[in-house]
């Protein structure tokens, strides 16, 4: 039972043939839970009674509906815990903010409709502010493969979950990364789908035009089952959209172009190694029929950064300056801080910040004139908790080089595990490679994803 | 020839059949103008001698590069005078403003290509700000029916030039109605594109992100023409996009649902006549193998509403707030006025303002999933130059009752007369029904309105 892989595949098939029961996965990732040890990954962990409990109206709900209606059957999940599962509280990572959930937001309803098994609520940084897993009063949450490390965030427990083999899967949001980078710092797969398919009615706002729900899997065929179970469109949320079936797998299957950007334009942050890992990812993809084109990736970061040089800001306080005014002491400071930039901007600013994003994305257009995908270091590099505390804005900054732009041009993302360092500097950490393609082409990125992991993906998540 | 008609078809036959040719139509088109009298339609009228220079280099082409190159061969228009044409001023209705332009906008390059002849460009409401033709230094434009009357805005002079006879079509811009209004009230076409195909490349801006430039033509398939000869993506404008040749002509030639307000959404400001010819044009529709649909007007009125009390009164004053701070004596009253709303909106506002647009566009996409068109009233009632100097704001925001939600919700529409009204009431004065549709259908636009016109259209333009 210790290698147990809960990739959903192999939980259904050994449900199916009998070897396995929904039960025994759950005393098993109890136990799990429970060797463990101490890194704040949850922040509601259910009762193990009370999981036990859900199994048997799971069994109710076979009887009646059969085991077809249940795409999902016995499939143990956890919730970032600014997504709201009703009767539980939602705290955003901030204790005061904490809200009882009245009801389940659509995603997760439609999760336990499929029959998918509820673990807990995972952390996160506070307010879904920031890419590093550090910024919560309940700890900073530790990397799975290296405690040292930052876990990435701000999807943190969420990314940890999967990656330690507490949950097949894992819900998380991404406004500017947070669905990304711990999926690259904890070695699983990160679908950053495209705006508005996954509906983020109950999700705590964090950029209400840019939040996406995100979904971390053991691999990129869990990612799109998950993906296909959770769109839909949803008239609770007003940036929802319906998924247009004919614009998804138009990707040629041989021969896609895939962009990289010039030499120059890359960053690692003096993380030789990954350089390296990237320039094997860009081999690797030419080995499965892609042809690399180069790229002008200039706009796209001029575009990355706007998100914090431009009054997008103002959008992420709107939602909490109340909050913030009436409860000074209860919001970690670092988030206070990058809050308060918003105070800068006047209205003639964010007219000034959409012009400009629409002119950039016009100079990003001519790119994708050349390209299917886009393909991106998660990050350049990975830090250490240490490092991040002692400056905690800039290599928070450091990391969404590769991330930020991507909701503001309305694109759709995946991030996939390509290797591990092997030298000295951040020995035996996982690095990460990102697809990027035009919305709406969720189901491609996952296909692409499928090619690539099955050709040299060796391990994931778990060492 | 007093009674020629300067419909494209018209001139094009006579002058491949020989009974006219461009010089004979100038000296007509002069006369007319020196015939009519006193009414500011033109900021700068080419002199007679300058166009029939320009006439002789139109020749030489044709020898060059043949008449099938040049489509718009001696056909003769007008461009709203916020649209730059090279070596002319552009006054956006303000004299201090005022520029000499170095090159021609996209759209007036095009049209000179295909072999268009320039008479002039024409008055408009200042910085095309208003729907009513009245806010300008060169005096209030007049009405082609009836010189007590407004002539409608902002693009009033590009209208009553087509009205009147002078050219066969113009250009005007279109930002929350500026196309439309005047069109109605002169008996005319009024095509605004969707956002984007026309590119705003060499206009000044009034909204940016919502900006259209508009055709005036005799009829819809002049407009159609125009249309056709004048989109194009133009990187030059950011906010230009390509036109999906896949999304135009979809509309079922029979049995299209036109959507209809309820009954008591519908608003005619005391204007009985006009609602007895709204209702007309609904039997008209129908007569057409239209299926009326009733539809909940109330998202599109409050997204009209939106537009004065939500913050995109920003976007229009960014753009000039540096101009009236030092030109304070040389903006009209009451453009000062409307500008200085700007300055009780907050960065935060702006947000909250997209946040809401959004959600009441997604309660207009269920009202589209009833409808194929929505068929409107262009304006609810039409009014006098003096009643509009006694009242200047309300009575502009009465005329965009049917007009300012349009470009907000990303549509298209086209303006068509509707009939005249012949009780005493506003006796003589044109009413206008406006067919709006989803973006990019503004070929079938174009197509819907000629075969109404065909059937119902009787008199266009001059009495």
């Amino acid at each position: 039972m210790t290698e147990l892989c809960l990739n959903i595949e192999n939980l259904t098939h050994a449900y199916r043939v009998g070897t396995l029961t929904p039960i025994k996965v759950i005393y098993q990732i109890y136990q799990r839970i429970e060797e463990y040890g101490d890194n704040p990954i949850w922040i509601t962990l259910l009762d193990r009674a009370i999981v036990l409990r859900s199994l048997e109206e799971l069994e109710e709900r076979v009887r009646i509906r059969g085991l077809e209606a249940l795409p999902l059957y016995g499939i143990p999940f956890a919730v970032k815990d600014n997504i709201d599962v009703a009767n539980l509280p939602t705290t955003a990572g901030c204790p005061a903010y904490t809200y009882q959930a009245s009801q389940h937001a659509t995603v997760v309803e439609k999760l336990l409709d499929a029959g998918a098994i509820l673990i807990g609520k995972t952390s996160l940084d506070q307010f879904a502010t920031g890419l590093v897993g550090t910024r919560s009063p309940w700890g900073a949450c530790r990397n799975a493969f290296n405690s040292e490390y930052i876990s990435g965030g701000s999807s943190s427990g969420s990314a940890v979950a999967v990656a330690k083999g507490f949950v097949s899967f894992a819900l998380g949001t991404d406004t500017a990364g947070s669905g990304r980078v711990p999926a690259a710092f904890n070695n699983i797969v990160g679908l950053k789908p495209t705006k508005g398919l996954l509906s983020t009615f109950g999700v705590v706002p964090a950029s209400r035009s840019l939040d996406c729900v995100s979904v971390f899997a053991l691999n990129c065929e869990d990612a799109r089952r998950i993906f296909e179970i959770t769109q839909g469109f949803d008239s609770q949320d007003s940036y929802s959209r319906p998924f247009p079936i004919e614009s998804s797998k138009v990707l040629p299957k041989k021969g896609f172009r895939f962009g990289v950007p010039k030499l120059e334009q890359l960053e690692f942050f003096g993380d030789r190694e990954a350089s390296q890992l990237f320039e094997q990812s860009i081999r690797n993809l030419e080995s499965l029929s892609g042809q690399p084109v180069e790229i002008d990736f200039a706009p796209f970061r001029e575009v990355a950064q706007s998100l914090y040089s431009g009054a997008w800001i103002v959008e992420r306080y709107s939602g909490l300056k109340e909050f913030v005014a009436s409860h000074p002491d209860d919001v970690l400071p670092v988030i206070k801080q990058i809050l308060s930039l918003a105070e800068k901007f006047s209205a003639a600013d964010v007219f000034e910040t959409l012009q400009n994003l629409q002119a950039l994305k016009q100079r990003t257009h001519k790119e994708w004139e050349k390209m299917d995908i886009l393909l991106l270091p998660t990050t350049g590099t990975i830090y250490k908790i240490a490092e991040v505390e002692a400056e905690p804005i800039q290599l928070n900054s450091n990391l969404g080089y590769y991330t930020n732009f991507v909701n503001l041009l309305d694109l759709c993302a995946i991030a996939l595990p390509a290797g591990f360092r092997k030298q000295e500097f951040n020995y035996g950490l996982p690095f990460g490679i990102t697809l990027i393609a035009p919305p709406f082409k969720d189901i491609d990125l996952c296909e692409i994803g499928t090619v690539y992991e099955q050709a040299f993906g060796d391990k994931l998540g778990r060492e």
